[in-house]
């Protein structure tokens, strides 16, 4: 299972998350990435935790001010990025054009979306994962694995192959757990552990059943 | 004058053109930044250069991903940014938006527009200071001083007592006096310094003027 | 006054309301006009209602598909026309294209804005008229004149000259009176009359005041 | 064969084009459409011709102000609509709503993409058709089927079943027959008709092959 932190724009300190998540990685054998703001991210892969993107554009080298260019996020230290978060949908295009970006870069990829059927039009672009993730769940704290399993088994058939993350609601070891038994390969965090009172505790409770 | 060096997404080396920006400023005295991609802000930072934002987020800490928030373009070392650029057009209430966000972040704004009546709306929004850039300019070697000069004096007028900077087109020392001339108190430089074979001496004989 | 019924995309019947409001105006000698869907203009133009688009692009003749051209909304009998509707916020430089692009077909507009300061700023674009409309009140059945009565007295000097409207939680003829005794030269209706049991019997009460 | 044309934001008189559109339907048996601009959709379904709105948004009934309401479009007298057109490119989520709303309003949907990676994500959220559309090839009247016939078969091939059609340069009958060839069910046309000196002769002769 890949557990990947998103810090989205938390008033978390990054490099402490990032720090906790490196040792747990390494006493757990999990894989455990972080993803940081964009500025955050040399500061983040500092710790040598896996680092990621939040997004890359849709680019090329050229003249685009204020777009994240996958050869920057490369440069200081991503090795994956997102790409259609719920909180930043992209369109079809762009999805397309920033898979490609990634690919340039060495990124590799998580495309987000909503529901089996978007997973479906998703995986067909080729991205190195997909993940799916109910709007109506997120930051609820119920695990699309309780609130809605079919949701992620139908995922895991539209994918036809392409690895299933899974987002939403999860924070528990229990959620994890869960998630892999009805297929997916690795989930997404956020709140869990970026706003956890205690984000080690969280951390390594959650991945405990897969250590 | 005030001299914005934007690095856009070129495949130039940011750093260097950072050092060779800071040694510029510190020998003539010229106030000159830098505007990296986001990623790069820390490395740039580090230079010793005065650092921008190509642009920040219309956000407050939260639950948004990929967005460019204003506290981590701080944290990274950024002391000013971008709004509104044409090539990163913002809708009215989000240069509000990120407006409020740079002032909480204690970064300096100038909000970009393309004509003297923008420049009239983006000046009450209360940024530090508005640029003037006609997109049909943007990337042509031609500077607004020269092609349309009205363009800068209007747009003096229109922002009664922002200060304003001009955009597009400007490559040489001569420029910078005649935007100087016509009432600016800065330029917006990108491919003539970020893409000259010597970056070193573009921008010593463009400042070489007022040095 | 000067009232503008917003029919959004309510699932009442436009032509129904639009004849209401064509009576009441006559009834009453107040100015009344009814802002339909796009594909709902020219049936509601029929029906002798001053008629109003929801939204014009900022786009000219040419190869734009699923864009709404002011000419054909002027062609299918738009008097004028809401732009940056809070939900329908534009970039900064699209509010300006589209205003040109509204003048050039013959339509009267009115820039929506959320607060004092957007309103300085829309109103620097020369719109006919600018609407202060707090995105935290609309559909709340509160009027603005009630909640924050100084947003309406610090649009109307921030709009130096420039007519304000008021939108957001307007559902009674004393609302319309409050907002009128604060500067403002219309309301901006929707939910309050189109969504009204009787619509007819809501907007002759909410008139009446000022007939 | 279909042939749907785009009338985008021409100046050209729908009506007229229009009904000349229904004649040669009548006389040829052809399948020919006709997609104007939602103010003017009732006024082109008057004509008796087979009417397509450029897009519907991704909405249901509610407050929503400015967008395209797909029961509003159906009422006017539109029977299917286009989508994600590449003047009009839709978030990956939006082209599955819109489909949703326009499954609700009983249209017939054709999702326009660039490329059959896109096509074959496009095709997965159901909709009745997808058009193949190289945004190098729009408006240069170079055919696709002439300067990439590939792109249409591997459309047809991404598509697994759903009809393609075939968009961008398409202006004479030849090309017509060559997009049939390649596996094509329908064409888009836009400039080849809409500005045509004689739109009558110019669609009589596209249609010719195949009538």
């Amino acid at each position: 299972m890949f557990v990947l932190i998103n810090l989205k724009a938390y008033p978390c300190d990054p490099i402490d998350i990032a720090s906790i998540a490196a040792e747990v990685a390494a006493n757990t054998g999990v894989r455990i990435a972080v993803a940081p703001q964009a500025a955050d991210l040399a500061a983040v892969a500092e710790t040598g935790v896996e680092t990621w993107a939040q997004h890359v554009s849709s680019i090329e080298h050229g003249s685009h001010t204020g777009s994240t260019l996958a050869e920057a996020a490369s440069r200081a230290g991503a090795e994956g990025t997102l790409l259609n978060h719920s909180e930043h949908r992209l369109r079809l295009a762009d999805i397309d054009g920033s898979l490609r970006a990634a690919e340039r870069a060495g990124l590799e990829t998580i495309v987000c979306a909503n529901n089996p059927k978007q997973i479906a039009a998703a995986s067909r672009l080729d991205p190195d994962s997909v993940a799916v993730e109910p709007p109506e769940l997120i930051g609820t704290g119920t695990p699309v694995s309780k609130a809605d399993p079919d949701i992620v088994t139908d995922s895991v058939d539209a994918a036809s192959g392409t690895p299933v993350l899974c987002g939403a609601g999860i924070s528990t070891g229990e959620d994890l757990v869960a998630a892999s038994d009805l297929g997916a390969e690795g989930v997404l965090l956020a709140s869990g552990v970026a706003k956890a009172d205690d984000p080690r505790t969280a951390l390594e409770s959650l991945v405990d059943p897969i250590a």
